[in-house]
């Protein structure tokens, strides 16, 4: 066994073994829920301080929260490579969302270290405090303050105790007026590059350990009420009838069949539907439903948007029914860095492994950072596409590739525009 | 203006004040709800009690709560002729729904009372306390007692606040032990025949004040539960999908589909419907559904039934989900007397309207009477087909409509199988 593959293994290990340990800190006795500020996140903070310091980081928590670890690069004046993930969680949430990226991004680090290593850029890996944003319903907390796009209105956010993040931010011994000096300014910063699961079946699919992201998709959300005529089940003639959920249920289909059709980066989802009044021997009067539309190109988003919107309107008024429809979240889509998507393919096939290209449904720290500099993400191949469960997992040899890979693209790492 | 003219207005506001006299009684302050065995029905009770009195019946509560009048007739060995429906309501009910039943057979016996005039057979009318099964979720009581056919373990049945059906009798002055004294026997029968508003836009369409319902629609219900996979709404392509919702869409526009295709009297509904778990951004891992299908006869319910299992099965299949079904209630179809539509149409001929017939998609007492009895029922005409809703309406000519015709067929009621 030569030195390379004691070190491959390790590398998995070290990785499933820091997943795993992050994990056992989680407020519920079974599963893992983890929320900002709670003291479950500062066990897991202090944590990661522990293994940034051992891997040759300076490391502290800035005034966010967040853990913020530097390595520093032989150019003192440089831009630093910005590196990290989140390690929040949802409720019940799996072991690698958030926490993946940054474990990764330690131990790559933590070989330049080992081998007396250091490269021209300061390479800064951060723990972002907030992405999910469970517990103030504000997501992305972290990373929009590092960005320095944070509305300051969200310190007074509540969660479920009516605690503000005020209130939270003091109570973890952080001074909420500081609250702006966690930001970065853009010349600090070369670049931010995030290893995150893929929380989807397609490189399982493709049978490759890891893809590039081409872009975080854009999404737009939408409330949708139809309105025909209530009726009882048994007395009202199938064609006299204006049944809302019969409508609700050919748009259900309508936007299926306009996502199917469309580029393969277009998904389309109806996660929530309601009839009313809600009887079984009752004909809805009225039927609500979601829709969540997203696509790697706000374009393509455009055109999907108006073209589903138009069918449902078609489809209600052939059937006598009333829609209205109310949009209720819309993000734009964030495309990676062109450079650094070459940059993270060429470490792939390097390493040996195909590109593979994807873009990302859903979001991502890296779409904050996109406010502060150029954002790469490389998708690690996840079991069975299961995200956001206890089953989300992961083979520790991809663990192994994606930090290799993570290294290596380190390694050769050249801020846009910098002459070569 | 002639005497019959008159005679004519004096039925239709008597109808109508009627009507309103017991729309008055409710448990709310606002709208109509009156359960069986309430203080409202014993307000009810009373006010149909002095109605058939001034109508010239010798009336009285029976064991469970029924009102029964008894108008003598001629031959004092023939079997009675049954007429009436029931004084319970739903929740925030119609006015007529019931209600109109009893008041046209108490109106039409007034006029024999004050004609002086004797049918050869004695008519009975009465009116059900118990119809809806809101109080106990039991339906027909009223009727199911009087027919024999009440099952005396319902005596232990509770409402929300815990108190038994036995109790409820009890305390409403009646002897629980007695039930089985409610019932009459066959002999003591010789039919059953119901005026109730269509609760359907049919005779509305049709432009005629009746119609002589030919059957009550036989009903099977079903839950349906759709198995699919649960994933990211922004990470999972349309084509890697397992979306239970869609399927579930699916299925509502095949049931709706097979309906639509099949005789007139068949009828599907979906009246409930839930996606799970139930997040904008999460596409759906089950779905589940009520189904609702209703026909004339049995033969065609059975046929539709087995045409959209085997269709559902299909594009559950097809779309790789699984598909769990289970029937919750089936109820026959109750064939309307022929003899009796016969006599009823030949009324409606001679108060000068075309004959319409037409299912009725819903139960009544008559259902429960026809395991007595030959039963017909006469259907009026409501304001938009709209029922168990406070907007349900008829108009008074209508009600006067009805009444004559009802009159018109007491008058040349014979029995079935009787020498003419």
């Amino acid at each position: 066994m030569d030195r390379r593959d004691t070190d491959a293994a390790d590398i998995g290990a070290e990785i499933m073994a820091h997943v795993a340990a992050l994990a056992r800190l989680s407020e519920t006795p079974d599963g893992l829920t983890r929320r900002y500020l709670t003291p479950q996140h500062r066990q897991a903070a202090e944590l990661i301080l522990t293994w940034m310091r051992e891997a040759g980081m300076a490391a502290e928590l800035d005034p966010v929260g967040n853990v913020v670890g530097r390595y520093e690069g032989t150019d003192a004046a440089a831009p630093a490579l910005l590196l990290g993930s989140h390690i929040d969680t949802v409720r019940d949430a799996g072991h690698f969302d958030g926490m993946l990226g940054v474990v990764t991004a330690i131990a790559s680090v933590r070989r330049l270290h080992e081998a007396g290593e250091r490269l021209r850029h300061p390479v800064v890996v951060i723990a972002f405090g907030d992405e999910e944003g469970v517990r103030f319903r504000s997501t992305l907390i972290g990373s929009r303050a590092v960005a320095g796009t944070l509305d300051p209105a969200v310190l007074e956010a509540c969660d479920d105790d009516g605690i503000s993040l005020a209130q939270a931010l003091s109570d973890f011994g952080l001074d909420p007026s500081a609250l702006a000096e966690a930001a970065w300014t853009p010349d600090r910063v070369a670049a931010f590059v995030e290893v995150h699961i893929e929380q989807g079946p397609v490189l399982e699919r493709r049978r490759v350990p890891v893809g590039v992201v081409t872009s975080i998709a854009g999404a737009v959300r939408y409330d949708v009420e139809v309105t025909g005529m209530a009726g009882h089940a048994g007395t009202v003639p199938m064609a006299l009838r204006r049944d809302a959920l019969a409508g609700a249920a050919a748009a259900v289909l309508e936007l299926e069949r306009a996502c199917a059709e469309g580029p393969d980066d277009l998904v389309g989802t109806v996660g929530m539907i309601a009839a009313h009044p809600g009887a079984v021997n009752v004909i809805p009067g009225a039927a609500r439903f979601t829709m969540d539309l997203r696509a790697a190109c706000d374009e393509t988003l455009r055109q999907a948007e108006a073209t589903i919107l138009r069918r449902i309107g078609d489809l209600c008024a052939e059937r006598g029914l009333r829609v209205d429809v109310r949009k209720t979240h819309t993000d734009s889509c964030c495309p990676c860095d062109g450079a650094l998507q070459a940059a993270l393919g060429k470490a792939i096939t390097g390493e040996g492994y195909p590109v593979v290209s994807l873009a990302s449904g859903a979001g991502h720290d890296a779409m904050a950072m996109a406010d502060l500099a150029p954002v790469g993400m490389l998708f690690v191949r996840c079991c069975g596409g299961i995200s956001h469960n206890p089953a989300e997992g992961i083979e520790p040899e991809d663990a192994e590739v994606a930090t290799r890979i993570l290294l290596r693209f380190m390694r050769g790492f050249v801020p846009a525009g910098a002459r070569v």
